[in-house]
């Protein structure tokens, strides 16, 4: 028995060396902690270190004000927070209010280094940018839906489909619901799009769309659908480090982002799903909704394509954003807004949040609506532009779809 | 446009810190960067750092000595070297070697803290560890199977699979081979074991599996196959974080881990894959190979399902680790080795670096065979044990397979 620990120690002593530090012996540090008040504590180990704080979206936000190109402009950024030295040189914060459950992203700033929290394996990647997530459930609130439970799951699968646009293959989340594949069944399709920074994994990891979907579904509360999550770069192949370019570092903007290359080629891929999948292949089971840019691309393939989607979420749509001269696809917007309308889809429906930057572009698209007197479905959250309103929104969508 | 662009610099400014960096004009830090001569720079921006260093796999090792129990133990440990601070604190190391064509991990240490490259997007995660990862590929080197390249990729899913042994559902990573989807035809299947510290993940990140199975298919030196890599820790439904359990932080050795548990419940997979996908469902058309514990659980689902699989691929196997007293899967083994080369299997491979731990334990066990005169094919690397060799195995033994 001797000989086995030992082996089963040098086994072990050969993972990495953090993993020796656990079974050596060395400093533990735990990081972050749910205390049972609802505080949350953070931890980092930087004996040398000068200043460490913590910035995320659990804290309250702080105005940033600034110009660009002559222009001037605020937003809303994180709070930021100071970490105190303690023994051993481990720095600790402790919120002073209980967090409320909900799903959060959170950096420590080390002398100014942002750097994620080594002792939270937990890491979420934002187009270019790594940020630590906590997660705060809570039974009853909604972030429990973004927790994993012990609830039948749907598969989720990286898929890649043949662009003719892009003239190479492309790759797409796809989310078959738990019991599609024992089922002979057809399943409505919903198509969720991401924002200007985003990729086809970004509704996975920061929306938690997987989770909330299988919960919503055990529940009841969802029909069985079957979800895919699109590229809308469409100059890209796949996420950074998921194509054939490498290292190649994301950049705000793509080449074909947003000048309507993506929703003129948005049929190929309903075409791709509905020659895969067992769906429901006609307006009635299909239904499309996005965050920021995704919501700008929602807005024009509903209206390009009226027989297509039934249902239509715009998540703090990005109305006004883009240049429209440039595809006819962004042109004679009022009259097929006339069209989708006389068409009598089951729902267009809005969110945005009361501070976005992008609220009044909006509200202008909504005044209209009104003035034609079309119907549509708003929510209006506090907060601005921000992963938890886009999560909050597809919790309030998908329990409205194919009913 | 201006308004457009202000707009937009607003989107993008929502995104996060570091995106806002590189819109505003911050300090830019490339790392790592693959010099023109093959050598490698690694930076960190850390204006008050005492001490910055750099450790991974693309250093020359350094044997570590230490005791453990009474019993002294040595192993190979990545090296280290110190990076120097130049300019507006950034820190600098470039190797004073080209670095071989090949997959690395690495992580900074900054004043005695292990950090990943916040400037390299891609993060591995091993059990409880986050690194940084450094491809260096090159056309014609092995480490160019590990790239993405434009070839026809192969879907890798999510799948959860109920286990009546477990009592719950456990999580599977599944790749089937481009065209899958689209043919009537029966694939055969490799069922892949991870370590002792891994799960379903480990051989899709670290191991870089898929890309090794589209790039071997697309070249014609391996036959279209499902892979499965299965979760070798039977009390876990999932990776870590990809559970029920939260934030639990994973330990070395989880209860039923090497006991003869997931032995004893491997059939529950076979007949769930064979259920769910079209598959060459006979031994003809079944292979397994894992890696140190995956080595060990392969060995023992070899020789106790004899007629369960023709190819056997046994990677630094943890021979001779376990308390093999603990379960009827380890009993009887001469008598078992016998049934099992009685009906001929098609290959067993046995790779094993050269200074792994665990040779000694293989060269006995590779004694045996030659004393009955038992086939087997062998494999000696360079290195001990580390992934740099598991996928060097992999690459050598899917070719041989399903022929």
């Amino acid at each position: 028995m001797k000989r086995i620990l030992v082996l089963l120690a040098a086994l072990s002593a050969c993972l990495s060396a953090s993993a020796q530090q656990a079974l050596w012996g060395g400093p533990s540090v735990d990081s972050p902690v749910i205390n049972a008040d609802g505080t949350v504590t953070f931890r980092y180990q930087a004996p040398k270190a000068v200043k460490v704080e913590v910035t995320g979206d659990f804290l309250p936000t702080q105005k940033i004000e600034g110009e660009f190109n002559g222009q001037k402009f605020s937003y809303d950024a994180p709070g930021v927070r100071e970490l105190k030295e303690g023994q051993n040189g481990v720095w600790e914060y402790t919120t002073d209010f209980a967090v409320a459950p909900d799903l959060y992203n959170y950096t420590f700033r080390v002398d100014g280094n942002s750097v994620i929290d080594p002792h939270n394996m937990w890491v979420n990647r934002d187009v270019a940018t790594l940020t630590s997530v906590l997660l705060v459930p809570a039974e009853g609130a909604r972030s429990d839906l973004y927790a994993i439970h012990k609830v039948p799951h749907g598969t989720v699968s990286k898929v890649w489909y043949p662009s003719a646009t892009a003239g190479f293959d492309r790759r797409l989340t796809v989310y078959t619901p738990a019991g599609y594949e024992t089922s002979k069944a057809k399943y409505p399709v919903l198509y969720v799009l991401h924002g200007i920074g985003g990729d086809e994994d970004a509704w996975v990891t920061q929306g938690r769309a997987t989770q909330i979907l299988d919960n919503l579904i055990a529940r009841g509360e969802a029909k069985p659908m079957i979800v895919v999550f699109t590229n809308g770069n469409i100059s890209q192949e796949a996420a950074p480090l998921e194509n054939s370019t490498g290292y190649t570092r994301p950049t705000m903007q793509l080449p074909q982002t947003m000048e309507g290359t993506f929703e003129t080629a948005f049929p190929e891929i309903v075409k791709f799903i509905d020659g895969r999948y067992r769906t429901v292949a006609k307006k009635q089971g299909r239904a499309i909704c996005g965050l920021s840019m995704g919501g700008f691309h929602t807005l024009y393939n509903t209206i390009n394509y009226p027989d297509l989607f039934d249902y239509s979420g715009m998540f703090s749509a990005a109305i006004g954003v883009s240049d429209t001269s440039v595809s006819p696809i962004y042109q004679d917007f009022d009259k097929k807004l006339d069209t989708y309308f006389s068409k009598k889809p089951a729902l267009l429906w809005i969110g945005c949040g009361s501070t976005d930057f992008l609220i009044q572009s909006n509200r202008d698209f909504m005044k209209k609506l009104d003035e034609k007197g079309y119907p549509y479905t708003w929510m209006e959250t506090d907060g601005g532009h921000i992963w938890r309103n886009w999560r909050i929104y597809l919790t309030e969508f998908v329990p409205l779809l194919f009913k």
